[in-house]
């Protein structure tokens, strides 16, 4: 049996699940929204930020409750710490969403995504989608191994960012400045929205393993051009 | 006089001051890497990351102890955890001065900025600087005035961030895509780096006077196209 103070800490991962459960339906939205040139969907996404932020905040208001009822050390004070951490990248997550869904909204009624670059944010979106339903599965699980995966789904985000530039710097680009500007935004946004990712499952890893897979820090490249 | 744990909150805030100096070294030293092509300024902001890097590790360390040892509550624990948060964006804006760099050093020996958005990518960088500086003021000396300053910077750096916009979509846009994105990339890390000194200074606004100027979220608008 667990007691109140495992309870409570048990609840504020529930919590962060529940905010994962968000941002993933939030990118797919988002995503929908950009390819189809959907505005309904683009103003869900939008207003549903709100929802998302709330619980972040909540979350921080009972980690600093508990922190100062319960005066954690070890373990639990890094578990709380973390969580704080953690919670902060899943808003931020919900906030690179949310930026997908502006520019949606920005070109409707035309999709900001041309045609022979479909394909390539499609797959964005499908990966986005994917490596933040698997932090939700390392937060509720503490599986280092699913943790494992969600770098490799962090290499392949990378990879098709790398491909991204490499259609925007192709001779037969037609498409114009504006959108160039438009698809290094939301390329850079998904890119973004999986090193936040990384980030919440490689403080899993380091509250479960005691070991560091790799700096935090490193978990950005840089692949302009 | 201070207690043994105030001065130990203090240690903290000097630290975050010398976090603040070496972020404003680096975005000062990015953004003439990137006007004069300087490749041996642009290496020495990336190589330079790592201390930066440090310093917040030790930071962060260092308030894991003060938590776990001295049980702080009330407002004491809410500056450490505030601390906490506000070395991982300065943590972060040094990462965005290294992107700076990075884009800097892909293009030598030719300069990342044409002739005819220098102004802006120079005035971009003189906006960082002081604003990174101003929040080094408001941690070494609580000063709520200067925060609200600081928040006029972030104004200015919106409003060159939507010029910069409007020069890449002015119909003599002649530098082509690949620059385009450059430069496109360049606005947001600018743009992202105040966001960062925004979100600290009203950090400690609020440890101040226990209001929430603006939500830590509203800080970033979206100014595509």
């Amino acid at each position: 049996m667990r007691d109140a103070f495992h309870e409570e800490l048990d609840a504020l991962s529930d919590q962060m699940v529940e905010m994962t459960r968000l941002v993933h339906s939030a990118v797919a939205r988002a995503t929908t929204a950009l390819l189809d040139a959907d505005l309904g969907l683009a103003e869900s996404v939008i207003s549903a930020d709100d929802q998302i932020d709330s619980l972040q905040h909540d979350l921080e208001e009972r980690a600093y409750q508990l922190l100062a009822r319960q005066q954690p050390v070890a373990t639990d004070l890094r578990i709380i710490v973390a969580g704080l951490r953690m919670s902060a990248d899943l808003e931020r997550m919900g906030d690179l969403a949310r930026h997908l869904a502006l520019v949606a909204r920005m070109r409707y009624p035309t999709s900001a995504i041309p045609a022979d670059i479909r394909a390539s944010i499609a797959q964005m979106g499908q990966v986005a989608g994917r490596i933040v339903l698997k932090a939700g599965s390392v937060i509720a699980n503490k599986d280092v191994q699913v943790a494992l995966e969600l770098e490799k789904d962090d290499d392949e985000m990378d990879a098709l960012h790398r491909q991204l530039f490499r259609l925007l710097l192709d001779d037969h680009w037609q498409h114009g400045i504006e959108s160039a500007i438009d698809i290094t935004l939301i390329g850079r946004y998904y890119e973004r929205f999986a090193d936040h990712a990384v980030s919440v499952a490689r403080r899993v890893v380091y509250l479960v393993t005691g070991e560091h897979n790799h700096s935090p820090n490193g978990a950005e490249q840089a692949v302009v051009g």
